[in-house]
């Protein structure tokens, strides 16, 4: 009950410990396919785990390959809204940087991979954040058909991106990051909805 | 530069320490002029103190008017993108409620007032936080005025929002809320922009 607590006034934003061991940053990721996978590992490793919906994200350097952060969806487990995987992904990646830019002049440019289509909120994380490109899984469709809301993005909100020199690339080995959502539903993963109530499923 | 750190795991968000003895929590505000007058506040004090951009943002129980949450700008203390002043209040109201819904059945309803239009980031993640009500103060082009990027938001996503609960009141006390961005543009703030480099103005 929030009458028993006081006023907040700091949060801590964490990956589950069992990422620290799983990630190989050692690497490099020279193809697309296995940075993808790499996103698309953790969202299965985080529904196998329960730590969280069935979302993953990581951040590589365009031209090495080098893996520079990644995320889970953390909402449940921190019991935090904006903890989707591409914001912990993010701001991850922003502080290994040392930067709120990852768009930063004379620095190499940077990519999103996310195992699913960026709802509202994250693809409006991804402008800001200095990312140069998108590659998403699993499409909107996707995500709806087992009960998730993306939020308010349309045609012109990519156009918006694109404007501004962010690429996308949708429905990038799409079966793949698919049947991590449908083992979710299989499992009985909690759906957190538009109306922001917690659907046990 | 990144090749001198290892990877993160964790980030820490917080409130700057001036905003723990600047707010009056105890207090209730009855009235949505003094509500939004917090968030504008604390928009004014944020770049009097130089910790972050204009923006300000306050979370209230509607019915009871008790003041749950607060954020202010903090991208440029906390070098994170995604630490807008909304992005802070739902974060900190969702931790003191202990859920990641502000939404949840038999509790109260709860709104948020920012002192600017929330970016497509913000306006996401006020779906996905249950508030039921966003009141702004300036407008979009108040802040594009100045050289900040409002991010993909349309016409369409405040229906999106409305079409899910979630009501809408645009430039609240406007002249208030614009003053504090004309006097950011005065005194040389940072503005951090859609092709996300920083410009010393």
């Amino acid at each position: 009950m929030r009458w028993d607590r006081p006023p907040m006034h700091d949060v801590s934003v964490t990956l589950p410990a069992w990422v620290v061991g799983q990630v190989d940053y050692a690497t490099r990721y020279p193809a697309a396919e296995a940075r993808m996978r790499v996103a698309i590992g953790l969202a299965s490793e985080n529904i196998a785990r329960g730590t969280g919906g069935p979302f993953g994200a990581a951040i590589f350097e365009r031209e090495s390959g080098l893996l520079v952060a990644v995320g889970v969806n953390a909402v449940t487990r921190l019991n935090n809204s904006t903890v989707h995987a591409e914001m912990l992904a993010f701001q991850l990646a922003e502080k290994r940087v040392g930067s709120y830019s990852l768009r930063a002049e004379g620095h190499p440019e940077h990519e999103l991979f996310s195992s699913c289509a960026p709802c509202a909120m994250c693809l409006g994380a991804a402008l800001w954040s200095g990312v140069t490109k998108l590659t998403f899984g699993a499409l909107r469709e996707d995500a709806e058909a087992i009960g998730f809301d993306e939020g308010p993005v349309f045609d012109e909100s990519y156009a918006y991106l694109h404007a501004r020199g962010v690429e996308t690339v949708a429905g990038f080995l799409r079966d793949e990051a698919r049947a991590v959502l449908e083992r979710y539903q299989a499992q009985g993963g909690t759906v957190y909805n538009a109306e922001g109530r917690a659907t046990d499923r």
